[in-house]
Order: structure tokens, then C-alpha cells, then sequence
């Protein structure tokens, strides 16, 4: 059973989106369901801000989902913060299971993952999966102080102010099927560079994918769209030439979350977008409500996370990198409340 | 079904542990299976050497049960380390399904709680949960260099030095059976002293505690031993105090594993052990041999987490717990391979 494709009865009832004023700004920005102007969401600290973020998506979702948090079994939730405090004070104001989660910029598809597994074995009924990333908390953290204004180099990416939260239920709740997903395995290629996380993230993206079309036989033209989390322009560039050399072609319906989120010329975002918000905010605003209505029937989407800390780097280690995928299907017949 | 107990159908095959100096010095030393005179595993950072502690951990486990690294359907890992490297790079080399879980000190039990729920749903036949602590990795992130040689307060505790892996498969293959499981719930009582993580800790373990009693209809004497992860000596005096108040009488059959762990005035540890490798080494060579045996035949085990970062303390915030509770019972009849 190694490595292999899990099939899930699951569905996503549905997705809330927070985000920032550049994610606001950019090409997709009218799709959010709440944005700050300023990225403080009325909080003194980045981190607040990051919580109040997380608070908000959750909130929302529920309300969506015309659900009240004692409808919630368990949250899956983590973020890229040290100690995953952006979902621990967050999601503290709610009274439901949480299993804290930290797949880098993949969580929010390993807790969909997880959700949807543990739906489909009967454990649970409907779940919460739940992230978020804050430019300003992630630029003070991982890299400089915002004051510093450092100089980003061409592959570097920026990262997205946002928050997406999941409600995961059973099969028949909503017509986003999740029909399969296949958890990533830690691959490290040496990349080292910091400022390309593209290029480490890009090879664990396609072990996954490889996987998946070898064991479900099938290829990418059997799917209407195939998502990566935060490859941005570079890893994304990587992903489809790699792939051809494996006999996949990509080029026709392929993109990366990290791309559609910004435009990168006018919004100066070098490489594009990443985070744990940049999938997250995507899937819910942009992704869902294609399949929902039926534009797209078949999707692959794939949280992408690069594993190192700013100590593992400085130690002169190499960035491990990990893919999580679940499949996505429109299914015409619904018999949920949504 | 909300906040509700899981039955599980899941058994623990076996524990692996590996441990530094100070804890091969300390009451239950000899139980341990590998342990480092220097606590360095022969590598250069604390990092690298907690890293090697979780991979010999695991490859131990595997060992014990006489598996393979392609028998093992999913990994669920975590530390202490910021972004969990400990984990990332102490796991690289196994070829197996990744989850990343950031729970504090209660990891290990997180792990085995959604471990068990998979396997128990159908969706995997055998994971492995694996976690870790290092006292001097720990104490350069969270509090001051080494060589500093900062005072210790009285409450605060000792981060063990430690590695537990856990195998855990389905119900016929050990004597060990998990048999229920409840996840946490983040609480915070306002406690914002960092040396004082066993306060922070204990309402959480009480709420799940109480709730878990209420629900099964149980009392503290139906159990022949009640362990919690590292509230240490000033943390279950707390739990103690309170469960009494609210009717439980926790003083027959009730201990911490960070007090089970060092001897509190030889080894100089203040309040006790505490760590993500405190519960999962004590539960690991302590523990689950009593119930391999029949000794105990009725064991609860509640994994406790301080889910802080040092970020959110100096921003004035107070102390999120959470603490995640399994039943362990033993079983005679046995029909696996150990």
C-alpha cells in the first residue's frame, strides 16, 4: 500500500479567503471575500494580524457553509510562523479539536488530506482545514526587517498576506468532490538557495505528480487543470521542462498558484507568489467556484512546502522540499445545503 | 459528534527510544534503547544530532518490528525546532509519506491519535508517529545560549533530550491496543510565565481529562495508571488540586512523565523534564512494556503542549495548551509478529 494514491469520499462544502491589499490589487483580487487595506486587520503586531486573518477566514467559511462551530469535528491547521502561533492564537477563540499541522507551504493540502481521509474512514463528519501567511511577519522572521528594505534577487518570491479555511465534508455535501489524494514524500535535491525556493520545491512537486499519473495511469490532458501551490515563475518554468523530460507535457493546462495571484511585471513581485496563503487563497476564490459551477471537471491541485528553517540554512544545510496532492471532480448531483 | 471520543481499532506494534546523558543517567535510564554519552550522536550542531536522534529512533522501531521502511504507509512527525527540522531533515532519508504535525510537547500523541484513526478507518494499515526534543537545541532557540549559563526559576523544567517512534498498526498485530482517543482542544488560561509551562499546561490536560470521563462514564480508578506528557512536579500538583475540586481523585494512580523521568533533586532539573521526547521516551521504554506484559491492562496516556512561541510571549500574549489523550489497553490474545 507504500506511497499510494488514497481514494477519499469527501467533498469541500466549501472556501473562505482573506487576504492583503497587494493580493487585493492583483489580477484576481475582485475574488477574495475580505481584504485589509492597510494588512493589519485592526491588530498592533503583524502576528495579531496574521491570527485575526485566520480568525476571520474560519468565521467565514462557517458562515458559508451555513455551519456553526459545534458543527466542526476537528480543525487541521498550521502556518509558517515559529511554533505555528499564527493558527494556535488564531483558532483559540473556538472550541473544536485542533490538530496543529506544519507542511510549509503544503498545509493547507495536507490538512485537506488529512480531512478528507479521516471523513472517508468514518472517524469524522465534517472538518476544518485552515492556513495563512503574512508577508510582513514572514519577511521579519525568515529574512530582514521590513525597515531594512533589502534587495530581493530575481528568484526570490513574495510572500502572500493571506488566509484560506476548508470545510471538509462527506461526499454528497457539495459538488467539489475531493476523489483522491496522494500525501508527498520529503525530497531533497541541494538546492541551498534561500531566495529560490522554486527550484527546491519543484522537484518534490513532480515525484508527486509522477507518482499519481503512474499508479491512477493516467496523464496531464486527462485533467482540465493542474495547480501547484507556490512554484512561482521560476519552479514553475522547472516543473514543465522536467516533466517533458519525463514524457509529460504540461504546457497546455498547467499553473501555479504563485503566479496567478500577482501580476508580476506591474505588482514588482519578482518571482511571484508563495506562502502557505498563496494555495490556500487561490484554491478558495479562484479554483473552487470553477469546479463548482462546472467549468472545470477534473483538477489536480498540489501544495507545495519547503521544509528548512533560516538555522538549517545558516548550518549549510539544503532545502527539503514536499508535494501533497488531492484530486478535485464536479459532480453533478448534490444533495447538501450548498 | 463534536469533541467526541474516537474509538479506535489500532494497536501500538512498538517504541523505540533514544536519549542523551542526563536521562540514560537519570530513574529509568536502564529502559532506554540507544543512548549518546555526549548527547552530540557524532554530529557537529544540536540540530544535526537531534535529527540523528529521530532517524535512530525510527529505524530502531522499524527494528523491534521487524518492518521494513516500505512496509510503513505514512510518517507523522514533529519537534520542537523552529519549522520542525528536527523532523524534515532527521526523516529525509526514509522514502514514506510525509505529515508534519506541530503539536508543542503533545506531538507524539497527536501522531498516534491520527495514526490510529487511519489505520482504524481503513485508509492505512501501518504508520509510524515519531517526534523529538534536544535540551541544547531547545534552549539556544527558546531561552539562551549555553554558555550563558542563565539561572534557572524553580517551576521551570528541563527539556529532555530524546527521540520516540512509535509503529502502530492494525488492532490483531501487538498486545497493545489503542482503543479510544480525544484531541485537545487550545486552551488558554492566561498564564503568560514561560518558566512555567506546567501551569500553562495543566487546564488543558484537565479539560480533556474531564471531558474524556464524562464521556465514557469513567473515573480515575477504572484506569491502573494516568499519565501526562511534562507538566512536571509543579504542573501535576496543579492537576491534582483541580481535579479534586472538580471530583476526580487523581492521587493513586496519576503521574508525569517529566517527573518519572529525572530524579528531581540529584539531577537538578528544577520541575521536571519537559520536551516533545519527554512523553514519547517514558511512553516508549516505560510505559508500553507494562502493558506488553499485563501488568497494566487499562492505561491513559494525554500528550501535553505549550503552543507559544517565544515571538508571542515577548508580545505580551499568555501561554495557548493543548493536551490530546488515547486509551491503551492490553490484550491477551495476540495474533501478530511481535
Amino acid at each position: 500500500m507504500k506511497n499510494q494514491i488514497i481514494k477519499t469520499n469527501a467533498s469541500i462544502i466549501c472556501g473562505a479567503s482573506v487576504v492583503g491589499h497587494k493580493e487585493h490589487d492583483g489580477p484576481i483580487g475582485h475574488l477574495f471575500d475580505i481584504y485589509d487595506e492597510n494588512d493589519r486587520f485592526k491588530q498592533k503586531t503583524w502576528e495579531k494580524s496574521e491570527n485575526q486573518m485566520q480568525k476571520l477566514a474560519f468565521e467565514n467559511a462557517l458562515r458559508k457553509a451555513r455551519l456553526q462551530v459545534c458543527d466542526i469535528d476537528a480543525l487541521f491547521a498550521g502556518d509558517l510562523l515559529n511554533q505555528c502561533i499564527g493558527s494556535a492564537y488564531g483558532l483559540l477563540d473556538f472550541d473544536i479539536p485542533y490538530f496543529g499541522l506544519y507542511g510549509a507551504c503544503s498545509t493547507i493540502i495536507e490538512g485537506i488530506i488529512l480531512a478528507s481521509s479521516l471523513i472517508s474512514g468514518g472517524v469524522f463528519k465534517k472538518c476544518a482545514a485552515v492556513t495563512s501567511s503574512h508577508f510582513c511577519s514572514a519577511e521579519q522572521q525568515y529574512r530582514t526587517p521590513l525597515e531594512y528594505g533589502g534587495q530581493r534577487s530575481p528568484t526570490a518570491q513574495w510572500t502572500v498576506t493571506g488566509s484560506g479555511a476548508f470545510i471538509v465534508g462527506e461526499e454528497t455535501e457539495s459538488k467539489v468532490r475531493i476523489t483522491a489524494a496522494l500525501p508527498g514524500i520529503v525530497i531533497d535535491k541541494g538546492v541551498n538557495d534561500a531566495a529560490n525556493m522554486g527550484a527546491a520545491m519543484a522537484p518534490a512537486a513532480i515525484d508527486t505528480l509522477i507518482r499519481f499519473f503512474e499508479q491512477s495511469e493516467t496523464s496531464p490532458e486527462d485533467y482540465d487543470a493542474i495547480f501547484t501551490g507556490d512554484l512561482g515563475y521560476e519552479g514553475s518554468i522547472i516543473l514543465k521542462e522536467l516533466m517533458a523530460v519525463e514524457g509529460y507535457d504540461m504546457s497546455i493546462n498547467y499553473e501555479d498558484c504563485g503566479n496567478i495571484i500577482f501580476d508580476r511585471e506591474r505588482q514588482d513581485v519578482h518571482s511571484g507568489g508563495s506562502g502557505c496563503g498563496c494555495s490556500a487563497v487561490v484554491l478558495a476564490s479562484y479554483i473552487l467556484p470553477k469546479i463548482q459551477s462546472g467549468e472545470y471537471k477534473k483538477v489536480l491541485m498540489i501544495g507545495t512546502g519547503a521544509m528548512m528553517s533560516p538555522s538549517s540554512l545558516k548550518q549549510g544545510l539544503s532545502i527539503p522540499a514536499i508535494a501533497h496532492l488531492i484530486m478535485l471532480e464536479h459532480a453533478e448531483v448534490q444533495n447538501g445545503n450548498i
